[in-house]
């Protein structure tokens, strides 16, 4: 079993060694390189993803053509559309590659059969997405009541080495802003 | 033990007849009256909620005093400040009574202790936070793409019943616009 993902379930879950032993065959280890996409808007969403290592943005298609992102996903992360996911629908969100990066893929059918044989789990995704879940209330409260500019300050303040990693375009996507403003916003604070 | 929660987890997970027994003893049932608080900003949040009737909101106090809707609940939901209840620090939200409501209150111990007799219900609380925070990605991306006005029709086209339940007030924090811009709205529409 992947070391990433085994010290991640095993810091929310009690799982036996023989149980352990039986996780890696329901899982798909997969290497995308940077811009490949892991989900395509519109195709069926059969799977969620775990980033061992690397760097992923959700992201749609506006009317205008242009792509907006509304989130990451980075090591320790599970990506995916989760509505289309559960619902084996089409999805309404792309998941790119920001870098090279490797994941473990499970479909919904996969899960339902692991989280069988290993009902512990359940438990692990409880806690992720409880945690996950409670990230989005923040991140609601911190959209409602931010200015764009606060936004950028907040994310630099508390994620610093993630506002350096991504790229600028993709972080004034995520922001609701043009590249250009983010570059104002940051000249600004150095001067 | 309550019919309208039991029924909710027998929706998502499959639970002994004897461990049903068990549940009772672990929540409190509550009624709280209309504008009655379940949550203050600030206080220590050891508690999640499920709503069996009635409505609530959870806000906070933005600085210029007012209070600012981020989210509604009504019956067959969870409501809580989650990031607070699972890390028992003070909590960002309030949550208020919309109307009279009852509620099954369960703290954080509570819960682990439940979890231990009856783990089953790990994957009751799995597939609700997945909903959750699939119901989550979507409210982002309606949040970035659409204008105020769009947001207004499309919660009034999805959930009709809910957009008159609910004072127009709250709902118009909630869409970020002042009551009278929900008039406009409103009156746009019909005329």
């Amino acid at each position: 079993m992947n070391n990433v993902l085994l010290s991640h379930i095993l810091n929310h879950c009690s799982v036996k060694p023989d149980q352990l032993d039986l996780l890696d065959s329901f899982f798909e280890y997969r290497i995308y390189k940077k811009n490949k996409l892991l989900l395509s808007e519109g195709q069926r969403c059969h799977e969620k993803f775990f980033i061992i290592k690397g760097c992923t943005n959700l992201f749609y298609l506006k009317q205008n053509g242009t792509e907006q992102t509304i989130d990451f996903a980075i090591e320790n992360w599970w990506t995916s559309d989760f509505m289309a996911f559960q619902q084996n629908t089409a999805s309404q969100f792309s998941i790119r590659a920001v870098e090279t990066t490797a994941v473990l893929a499970i479909t919904y059918e996969q899960q339902c059969k692991l989280l069988q044989q290993v009902p512990e789990l359940s438990e692990y995704f409880h806690r992720t997405f409880q945690r996950a879940y409670a990230a989005a209330q923040i991140r609601l409260k911190l959209l409602y009541g931010y200015s764009k500019e606060e936004l950028y300050h907040h994310f630099n303040q508390k994620f610093p080495a993630f506002i350096q990693r991504v790229p600028q375009y993709l972080l004034a996507s995520f922001l609701g802003i043009t590249p250009e403003y983010l570059s104002e916003i940051k000249k600004k604070r150095i001067s």
